[in-house]
């Protein structure tokens, strides 16, 4: 017993490198955290690519855990961290059937009540040793007291190796604060139907799909894990992106996600989707969460999440496609285009500064 | 057909054209529901086949969705809506991986105490656009109050648009509720284990498997969903199948369900299956549901649903394969089967009349 | 990049302290891994209780990983390791919804052809921090060639810290492949069904389920992981256990299983159980798994693993309960008995001399 007890304990123990800063005792056991899991069948489309959904969704079960480990890790009221923000997460490379996804996630900022975690997922082939980074994810999760739901508790601070860090994670703090007000205000748009769409145009590919909540999708809580939402947003922007181009489509990116409201075990929730932009080889999809409490609850049908995810289209080589244009016919859907394509550019921009940057390094 | 076929395209369109009645303000979002998913692996069979049962999952999930929806419209006592009984419902095309199954569902009829809802399932390959009609299906529902599950509450009406369309509801609903009163009666039987069968014999297929039940297979009331019930029935009735006849089975049809029974959460249920009848080309199987309260309940063993249900065998370029004939040997098997010829041959002279009816318009 | 890249090294990488003996350069990488996740309502029974079985799918799975790893770590044919052996597992302590399951692997021997895995679970209640073993598991996996299923390759050898590690290894070894050969001899028996039993007697408990092997079963050589089979035998022991005493029960160990046939994707698999022998506060059940190549395969139904699991039955408080006594009819019925007692009194005596032997340090 004792000598596998400290054989476990070493296993789970990052040991810091001096000079790096980790860890120095508890860091590791409080932390940081990694897992993995085997890619089935169920976790991939037909051409074998694992869904971003599913990815996304181990993200964030990382990410709960380990921050509600931290909000619990001093005496106080118990609590369970939900999830509030992710930021813009790209998809660096596919991840296949087979492969073993490993996902890490590291506590990186605290501030009086929220925690930074941030995420590395890597696809491992076990047959080759093949190793590639595939996501890197930042989750702001914010600390609910498991007796009073509404109530948000204090998070106990973490200590920095260095004071640049803080000063960093600060600055990443404001900024995501800013954002999230921003879209609060921009959430009452709906998706309209269309009779007899023509192809390429937005009506032709925009879908839904609506889900009953079960206990497995909610936390202790009772309410919607964070990466249950993203999965199913995933799985309706991939169905828009499918139908507008006919080809194997992956998800190559998903902009920053604030989730304002939370949804509750028993609600319905309707998850639509439809395309407002394309480049020449990129599609962005506007997917909407509603939630409907239908049972039990007085409260209207309310806006519970929406985000923007970028698909590409892939030959069977795994070559980036040209993708058809999307046609636009309403204004708002021009107006929609332009945005989307002002967010592109803007991307773009922010990705060439990056590689200059690295050049000159 | 042509019938369903418009309903359909304005069920998932959810505009209402002026004089058809639909929908007008909160119209839609109250009786009528639309949604897709993409077929997984999971869903299908080895050959590629979407299985029966995972069909009858998500139409009956469509159709607990839109009636708890629309016995919650209007204030009053919470409930949610139990299924009451299944009609007679085919498979008219397959279905098969990487497609997506678009699930509509709208309220047609309601009487004090129940609500029908007419579920379509159509296919359809996101790759090339086709689009096939796969399931109409016609469900009862019966609003039952979340804080006494024994109490049957009282359902708000629906508008009609034409006096006709509430007459011919009326017609539908006086004759399901004949025909639940009969088959509460034919209930009592068994079936008992055979050794060393003959292949091709009643007992050299039969089957049977149990399931305890877990809490994602229930509703908030903590009673098991119609639709699990019917995926693990169509689950056995397959390997029933699939045992006689060694080769590709699918689901063709399922006879009118009545859910006599509500099965809790924690029970184990026992699902077994015979075969009952073949002709050239089909099998008929009896599946019965058995629930056993084993757990801190009095209550004894007891049978909560029967159905029968008719299998296909394919050949691997999809085509109907003639079927071993079934070799009856005992007085009550032969009985079974001549039952089945009587079913087998009803139905199809009730096709043949609708065939001809088409053709006359 | 670079940072992010470095930062996922140093928390996968498992630094080892002098002395201790592990890792080495590619210790971590290769020979060792961990995973956690968190547990739903979906992995437990009604009272909370996570299921014996959903823990040994947990574990199997690190192992397969670890070992495919392992054995493909060095240039060669690519192969999948197949799970071949499972000793004797305890279940020490409860795991509950909402706690993590921290899982960590380690290769501990090698032979030619096998590798040896020990696999360590620890339950973490992410709001209070408490940590508590849940299990320490062995299991033997055989490296079968991605080309050629039935060739067994060769193991890259593993380097030991001292060398009465692998002297010790060794031991274990030979032992196992001692009661390999034993158990493949005893594989005849049948489950046969009985009618109308009386409360407590063998054929009152017994049970059996049937399931048809899908692609998320399997591994990439198309076979049945060794996991997904031991949650089956779970379910099956656990519902014979409940028939039995009708109260809540739970897994308290497993005897060595040995995985002597594989089973492929597209079988259906018959999985049933026995109560073999009471003690005043544990029922053993005797679990037989079955699987029948159906479709497309001229082979005939053939026994694929057998094993007994020991379940206690637990109280409202979570103390265990006295269990009704298993009333024994044929002679078969009152050897297996005896035989159980023998099994019995033989881990108690097991375990005596242990913690005699922990006392005396």
């Amino acid at each position: 017993m004792a000598r596998q007890l400290s054989r476990w304990a070493i296993c789970c123990l990052r040991v810091a490198a001096p000079g790096l800063g980790w860890g120095r005792g508890r860091g590791c056991e409080f932390s940081c955290a990694s897992f993995g899991r085997i890619m089935r069948p169920d976790d991939a489309n037909i051409a074998g690519n694992v869904h971003g959904g599913t990815i996304l969704k181990m993200i964030e079960e990382a990410g709960a855990i380990i921050s509600t480990r931290h909000c619990n890790s001093q005496a106080g009221e118990p609590c369970v961290a939900a999830l509030a923000r992710v930021e813009r997460t790209d998809f660096l490379s596919p991840m296949c059937i087979g492969e073993v996804a490993n996902v890490s996630a590291e506590i990186t900022y605290t501030s009086r009540h929220s925690v930074e975690v941030q995420v590395n997922v890597m696809s491992e082939n076990i047959l080759t040793g093949a190793k590639k980074v595939t996501n890197k994810a930042t989750l702001w999760y914010v600390p609910l007291s498991l007796k009073n739901v509404n109530k948000v508790l204090e998070v106990p601070p973490i200590q920095y190796a260095r004071k640049e860090q803080e000063d960093e994670g600060k600055k990443r703090y404001e900024e995501q604060k800013l954002d999230r007000l921003e879209t609060k205000q921009r959430n009452g748009d709906v998706i309209l139907p269309v009779i007899n769409p023509e192809p390429h145009t937005v009506g032709y590919s925009q879908s839904s799909l609506i889900h009953l909540v079960g206990p497995s999708d909610c936390t202790l809580l009772g309410f919607v894990h964070g990466g249950v939402t993203m999965k199913l947003m995933d799985e309706v922007a991939g169905i828009v992106a499918a139908r507008h181009c006919k080809t194997n489509i992956v998800t190559a990116s998903v902009d920053a996600i604030n989730f304002h409201e939370k949804i509750k075990k028993g609600c319905v929730i309707t998850v639509s989707g439809r395309m407002t932009f394309t480049s020449n080889k990129s599609m962005e999809i506007e997917v909407f969460v509603d939630a409907d409490p239908f049972v039990d609850e007085p409260r209207e049908r309310y806006r519970a999440v929406s985000a923007f995810f970028t698909y590409v289209s892939l030959s069977k080589e795994g070559k980036p496609l040209p993708v058809p244009q999307l046609l636009t016919e309403t204004e708002d859907e021009k107006r929609r285009f332009e945005e989307g394509k002002g967010r592109y550019l803007q991307t773009k921009a922010k990705r060439q500064a990056q590689l200059q940057q690295s050049a000159q390094q």
